[in-house]
């Protein structure tokens, strides 16, 4: 091993900075699109919503009136700080973007965004496109591993390790070497940031981590490929993320089998417009309201039976007062299941503060569970304990919630979601998005990535 | 106490949404013309720093051509993000830049550039900018007590705190209600980061840090104008920086005497051009050399008794490698001082690598002290332990270093400072500072602030 290579830091850097599309195995180039496809959605089922339309303002106020990146919500353009910025805070509103469990992290809203922007920006190949994606998502869940649990009790990882996923993303377009990589992540890493605390009060910040995470880790890169240095050891350093923002780093996971583990493949989809830690849950109740045919008014209390992680995010949320706070309040999601036979979107917006929903959700309580706790986060156990107005205890269990890697989405299940979040925000209607699917589905081939809603094709 | 004012992150944000200039006394005004003029020095000094150049070429890329507000390095405009980021990169590379001592933060570097490109985008008075500063201080100084040694032994505190400071300044400049400020506070505590860790490669992170911060908080802001909320409790909230970046985070310290102590009055100059943990060592050393006739010759060991986090900061720097990396080292300082008498700009460049001075930082070491320890970081003693060729051991100490509150710099002291800063880096000759120095000794009677080197006053 070199210098260059001789810790950890250096040898995530150096993957991110050499891996090649024909490194990448055929199956994970698959699932590569069809998380490309699934943040589309997400992306556009942004638009209109009031924290990321205001992001998008300060990015008209800040930055040029015009640019060679696309902002989705809008179909403005702009550079690709901007983009990178509207389009990551777009990315995470609906609730709706991927998640890699083990890391409890979202890679998709911060590593598209700022790897879509830079390949609009220098008219990168599909290919190249894919390649920096990989390389984000591998490397941010693996820094996401790193930073372990106890970072998660305080930080939202995605904001952390996601500002590295994207300079990483980044990177890789721009062609950074070995060296400067890890110069981008040293910049990276030293913007990191995001605190949980504003769940206490259902503000705005979710979005904003995203979009700066994309922002701040492109940022990295391009300075980086300038010649800006940054810290060599800022993961797993004595004065890095690890010591600075948690208790229990681990830095082997940061170079855990790469290049013959493909984390990115590990990635879930998700099913319910919900954080995803009440999705567990949500599956176990919806099977045993099916197995026992259950109706909402047969049920008279659940408990749900829930790890740490999700008693830290979802516990503060004890009376919802917005669609989006509600999408972290583990009642109302179980209630809109109770209700609905499902949590989308549609269902959170209509039904949330719905008294049946309401009411419901007062009757539902979370406890910690051994056997979930110690499988998380590599796995998400749902388990529930119904009781029924007739005296009866049901109880309930998923190994797998709808979306992970072993009960994933169909590119069909992916289609439909899509096109139900671009028609829920009006982000693109249904014929447009008919026409642009083949194109999404097909970016690998693409000679130049493009724009992808406003016909300029690259 | 109202709801909004019955926690410290609120009482906090209440003062800054409501400070007015009558409010301040005049000697805290003339302080805070005395830390503008002395800041404008520091802003120029990074014109020509690679760092700050590379920043300031990034704005260039991602921003507009043109904008209302003044970059002071190339008297380029842009809008405010822009100008905050790269004058507040500006500002912290020549180590020359201001700092309050208890709360080991850099409050200029952060605080004026983003007041400036706001009060020069909205036309602010010289008084609401004054005013505006004030409370960036007045917040940002007990936001770094508040998160304790524990924070700065990882955080730069400068862009951590630096960040709800920068938020607090431009937040009074457009006028944020006390709840809109609580807001832009959240939203700026969860975007504040910055790590200790590039010090041990002399990356360029530092100049990174107060860039971020000084728009990070900028952001905060104006995303709290148009009604972004953020966690009402970013400060001491479970979930808060505090909880996640300290261990010995005192929510006390956020409230402490405010509208009666005044924090910003506080604030050190910088004598020396190097890191603030040098200079009590410095001034020490240079009154034993003075007080004993001694010559750089006749001194064969140092040995400086200081404070843990002097320690901290400088003890990674062993064998600088370049001119910023060198102050923070405390042999390089304390050889410029043995070898010139005194350790500014042109000492440093000239003279960091010379024999003469680096055979003499082999011979400094730092040893902790329990009085300075224990003093620290109230008050910044300096002792040195001098050891003699003829076989003498002289000890020395200071208990105000040179730029302290009770050994301040003089107006005139100040305007050399500035001159020479402007000189060193060409960002102004002296017949424009001589020209321009009335105007900013004067800014608080303007009626708008305007330009201040291209002409367009306002």
């Amino acid at each position: 091993m070199t210098k260059e290579t001789a810790f950890p830091s250096a040898e995530l850097a150096a993957f991110a900075a050499v891996l090649n599309f024909a490194d990448i195995p055929d199956e994970v180039v698959a699932r590569a699109e069809d998380l490309f496809v699934d943040w589309f959605g997400s992306a556009l089922a942004g638009k209109g919503a009031r924290p990321v339309e205001l992001v998008a303002g300060f990015a008209r106020a800040m930055g040029p009136s015009q640019g060679p990146c696309e902002v989705l919500i809008d179909r403005s353009s702009t550079t690709p700080f901007f983009a990178a910025l509207v389009n990551g805070a777009a990315s995470h509103f609906a609730e709706q973007d991927d998640v890699h469990n083990g890391s409890v992290f979202h890679p998709a809203a911060v590593v598209f965004p700022a790897a879509l922007a830079v390949a609009q920006a220098i008219g990168a190949s599909g290919r190249d496109f894919i390649t920096a994606a990989t390389a984000g998502y591998e490397v941010g869940i693996r820094v996401g591993e790193f930073l372990g649990r106890s970072h998660y009790k305080i930080f939202h990882t995605t904001g952390t390790a996601g500002t590295i996923a994207a300079a990483a993303a980044v990177g890789r377009l721009l062609g950074l070497s070995p060296a400067a990589m890890l110069d981008a992540f040293g910049s990276a890493g030293t913007q990191a940031a995001g605190l949980w605390e504003f769940l206490r009060d259902a503000a705005d910040s979710k979005p904003l981590h995203t979009a700066k995470a994309a922002a701040n880790g492109l940022t990295a890169a391009y300075l980086a490929k300038e010649g800006f240095t940054g810290a060599k050891q800022i993961l797993e350093g004595l004065q890095g993320m690890g010591k600075g923002m948690s208790t229990d780093a681990d830095p082997l996971r940061l170079t855990d089998r790469l290049g013959s583990r493909w984390a990115l493949a590990e990635t879930s989809f998700k099913f319910h417009a919900s954080c995803r830690h009440t999705h567990p849950a949500a599956d176990a109740l919806l099977t045993a309201m099916q197995e026992n045919e259950l109706r909402i008014s047969d049920i008279s209390a659940v408990t749900t039976l829930v790890h740490q992680g999700a008693i830290d995010v979802l516990g503060p949320v004890t009376n919802p007062s917005t669609v989006h706070q509600a999408k972290f309040s583990m009642g109302t999601t179980l209630g809109l299941i109770a209700s609905y036979g499902k949590a989308g979107m549609v269902e959170f917006e209509d039904g949330f503060a719905k008294p049946e929903v309401v009411a419901f959700r007062n009757r539902v309580e979370m406890v910690l569970d051994d056997e979930v706790n110690t499988a998380y986060p590599a796995r998400w156990i749902g388990k529930v304990r119904v009781q029924t107005t007739d005296g009866r205890t049901i109880e309930s269990r998923v190994d797998e919630p709808k979306g992970d890697p072993g009960n994933t989405l169909s590119r069909a299940e992916i289609e439909t979601k899509v096109k139900g979040l671009a028609r829920f925000s009006n982000g693109a209607n249904t014929a447009e998005m008919e026409h642009l699917l083949p194109r999404l589905w097909s970016l690998t081939a693409a000679n130049h990535v493009g724009w992808l809603l406003t016909g300029k094709e690259g």
